[in-house]
């Protein structure tokens, strides 16, 4: 048995019960920890039933046999339950401090349930554990000052905070959960989950240690797996210029989106850039626990409409939701955007997606003044766009459409098919006119649209990997690549479970050396991949059983049509193509896409086919 | 014995006679080719009396084993000579397509002595060999008419022609010579040397083989590794945006050089770089002889005042020196000017060096406009830029000033300690306040300031080596670096021996078996390091014959003023240290800079030590 995860707090909010136990070690052998561990519980916890903003929709809080100790990038940690966003498999994973931070309290996980009469927090200190009031912090104060707020009144400055805003505490589908330097976890509307069982925080602090199987050795690991990821170009191009380091690139390419999808190329972007921002408002780089790459950004504006105090600077996703998407080449303007999201707990992405649909609608004449309660939606408007996050918050008028996000809001004015979403998702800003890979990835991503479970535009872009055999292919080819996608799949939810940021460049061996160093397996890559593929095919059959079907991947329309000019010019992929290939390589069902009972044994997880099949 | 490199044809201008002549076998044993080859051979022709502009300064073109096997980058050749800017060394390497056409001709080399009566061309083709009338060229063609005129006089429409223009026929040290799209031998002023010689051009064809000496293990390595390169993510950075890819990465550590010297960013840097010609100018891009990463630029301004056809595009120093330093932030006045050199045959880094000295003098109140004729040099006047341009080409009045280069410049104003050059040699564009070993890489280098006899900004910002092992140091740090900064420049000394281009990101060992399997050779990294040691070695005493001391080795003052604000605010190297831990490494006299009998013999160079110590 592995001895790395040890235990996970059950909060029953309903009763107010705290209790702990042991992690289930079956399940740490088979899914090693993070969002692998977590669909292996929520398997047996979740059914068709399970209402998304009901008390029986379980909220699990993972870490990893890595988050804590030091690796590279290895702060993370994993939020996940049935989506409210998708109704379906619902995860997010979030850096800064709080899940070491949960680890050296003594938890490797918690599994909440039921809901609280009233608004409540949780207090997790070294193994001691607590639901305190939160009726003085609902409604009032915005993920930053909660921060403050609990720290203060615990009289525990460096307690770890993880909290909802004011979208989370109205179970808006867009909400996040924020912590510290503006970390989210994002996606799935993880927030709204949380508003629901009126938890408005997670506070935790400890002083453990954490067990590693062979400490001398990982050690000696991590101080040379460290320093070649800090001296790694890419390390350092991020530390330089954060996420949106590469912006200028992806536009180059074509990946990065602009006027909501129907631009392949914004000439501003070098107003808008990463490198735009280290030369114009950076004040601050800042960094999650151990990591050496430090892509987080601090910004001043110091002058003009949005001039103010020192805050989070905007990610890559951020930059080009609230920019090029919009037409908006002012940086202080998008940040004042992301800043205004990250304050009331709204994903940047959904919500600039969703924002940037009521622009794109406007401009067709779908929407009127006469829906927006007056307000002009022109393309560049910065203004407009503040006014409607404002809106959208409150969930006032106009403002209540755009809460449920695009799918709903395409659905209200009756152009579903227009709304940029997969299975209710917001398409992310990585174009698959650019990068054809990009097109499988999101229409067979377990959460809706989503670059995370498997960022193959880096590849697309150069990244490739020979430990995991993945080339350079054309990035209009299209034969040929599903089986790629699929090995890269399988990598990152190998990564989503340890939990490794995605942005790490460190060597697949080196990183399943670590994870060996840390648990005293003695796993290859090969097995450390088929864990991987095990992980993949669980959230699929999660999905299944919840009514995903071979009708739920598909792109949106505007994906499918080329665009005029630029580097995409004339370029659709042909998804149809690479969905047959997929699911061959992936051993499901030709025509239903389910995997298949052979495709399910084989990877020991024949305690699920009979569920859905 | 190598049979890699078979013949040269040596060429007496003054009396017209054309012969072949093996290469020396010993000389090829250990001095490899390129750059490494020329040394040897020129260390028995050139001495103290040998004027850089007479006849008897011999001009020597060489390619390397691998120049034209289709390897990766290994396009190039080097044109060597006593140089008319420094007095000393003389080396510039160039890509294209004449290199690999010489060879298929059947020459390695060309060695040129004498003068011509009359200007003249020489024409090889498949061995034949012949010296033609180019008196109705002269003072008539720019570098690219010339070009396309000996192609149609030869109806030889694949012919490669090399050649210099204007600039090179009048002697101006700064003259570099010119072949296909833009390639240049731009520095240390070998355009002058041939000019000196009467020779508008050389214009080479052949069909013949190379010989390899596994051909069969050559082509297995050359397809991996040119599959890898391609794939390499700088060589898609490069692809995308050319030589100007890293220009706001650069601008982030203050590297990128602005104001002549004096400031140590421009915030403009987006309208400027890589990626904002390929948005906006870009209409394609161009490729040396079987290179896999294409980072020449094909450009066409539409609109404004520079609107015209389309030409080759500027490369990272053209940008920088006519832009930053001259604070022009218009890419089509840029290309403009960057084009106006190219067509004259003008080393773009001395001239933009030269003419933003000017600026800096006319802005200091040093320089008016009773020196300039009239002219108003004002930061970022393109027009002005331009005009000095054509009157340096022309040598007309203050012209004739600039056309000597930035150090007679200062001279001639009784301020030569502001020119920002070593050695006579204008200094390229990466700032040494931003990384402190670039002080020691423009100090040492053999032919005057330059930044690719080593390329250690590229370490600095991240490109580590552990084959060589050259790790990441602190960029300010001083104390530690000297030996890595050698090692580095004997790795150059062998990539500019084969002759490999800097940008290509070929793996230390990956290049060696190439090596070896182009010669038959078993050499393993630490044979090929010292065989670049000894290259380098010989280029040092090939100096010190010619008078180099230590006292030549400092920095210009403007580099040791320490800027106000921008990331290298407050700092600048420390010389002085890292030159005395460099001597100490090197096994050169601490006092003089002189190599050591020692360490000459040690390097099989004992014939050289008598010569100078």
């Amino acid at each position: 048995m592995d001895g790395y995860m040890g235990k996970i707090l059950c909060v029953d909010l309903t009763a107010g019960e705290l209790r702990n136990e042991p992690v289930n070690e079956e399940y740490v052998r088979d899914y090693v920890g993070g969002s692998g561990l977590a669909v292996r519980y929520l398997w047996d916890l979740v059914g068709p039933d399970t209402d998304p903003l009901g008390p029986d929709n379980p909220l699990l809080f993972f870490t990893g046999p890595l988050t804590g100790t030091g690796g590279p990038s290895v702060g993370r940690f994993t939020v996940c339950a049935r989506s409210p966003r998708t109704g379906l498999w619902g995860e997010s994973n979030c850096g800064g401090f709080w899940g070491p931070e949960l680890r050296f309290a003594g938890y490797d996980g918690l599994l909440i349930t039921g809901q609280a009469s009233k608004p409540v927090y949780l207090w997790v200190q070294d193994g001691r554990v607590e639901l305190r009031d939160a009726s003085h912090l609902w409604g009032q104060t915005d993920t930053y000052a909660t921060q403050t707020a609990i720290r203060e009144e615990l009289g525990q400055p460096r307690a770890q905070v993880m909290a909802i805003g004011s979208a989370g505490e109205r179970m808006i589908p867009l909400a996040n959960i924020i912590t510290g330097h503006g970390r989210a976890a994002g996606r799935t509307g993880m927030g709204a989950v949380m508003g629901s069982k009126n938890l408005k925080a997670i506070t935790v602090r400890g002083t453990g240690k954490l067990p590693l199987a062979d400490p001398e050795r990982y050690r000696e690991l991590r101080r040379r797996i460290n320093r070649e990821l800090k001296e790694h170009p890419r390390s350092i191009g991020q530390r330089m210029a954060g996420s949106a380091a590469g912006a200028e690139f992806f536009d180059m390419f074509g990946s990065l989106t602009a006027r909501y999808f129907t631009r392949g190329q914004f000439p501003a972007v070098g107003q808008v850039s990463g490198a735009a921002m280290a030369e114009t408002i950076l004040t601050g780089i800042s960094a999650c626990h151990g990591c050496v790459i430090a892509c987080g950004r601090r910004v001043a504006v110091t002058e003009g409409p949005y001039a103010g105090s020192e805050i989070d600077g905007p990610e890559y996703e951020t930059i080009c939701g609230f920019g090029p998407q919009l037409l908006i080449d002012d940086l202080a303007a998008i940040t004042h955007l992301g800043h205004l999201c990250d304050c009331c707990g709204l994903d940047t992405i959904s919500t600039s997606g969703t924002i940037a649909f009521a622009f794109y609608l406007f401009d067709q004449g779908i929407v009127g003044p006469q829906d927006t309660g007056g307000l002009k939606l022109a393309w560049g408007d910065a203004e407009a766009a503040a006014r409607l996050i404002e809106l959208l918050v409150q969930q006032d008028g106009f403002g209540a459409l755009l809460a449920q996000g695009s799918l709903a809001l395409g659905r209200y004015f009756g152009v579903e098919e227009l709304a940029v979403q997969v299975n209710g998702q917001e398409v992310a800003y990585h174009d698959p006119r650019a990068f054809s890979s990009m097109a499988l990835v999101y229409a067979t991503s377990p959460r809706g649209a989503c670059h995370n479970q498997s960022d193959y535009y880096m590849v697309e872009f150069g990244q490739t990997d020979d430990e995991l055999g993945i080339p350079l292919l054309d990035k209009r080819q299209e034969e040929g690549k599903a089986a790629h996608v699929a090995v890269h799949q399988d990598w990152r939810s190998v990564c989503n479970s340890l939990v490794l940021c995605i942005f790490a460049a460190v060597p697949v061996s080196d990183v399943v050396a670590l994870f060996n160093a840390a648990t005293g397996r003695e796993w290859d890559i090969a097995e450390t991949l088929r864990a991987g593929r095990r992980i993949w095919n669980l959230k699929r059959a999660f999905n299944c059983r919840l009514g995903l079907t071979r009708a739920n991947e598909r792109l949106p329309r505007l994906l499918l049509q080329p665009l005029a000019d630029g580097p995409t010019e004339g370029y659709v992929p042909d998804l149809d193509v690479m969905l047959r290939e997929y699911y061959a390589v992936r051993g499901w069902d030709p025509e239903t896409g389910k995997p298949t009972r052979e495709t399910l044994a084989g990877l020991g997880l024949g305690f699920a086919a009979g569920e859905f099949t």
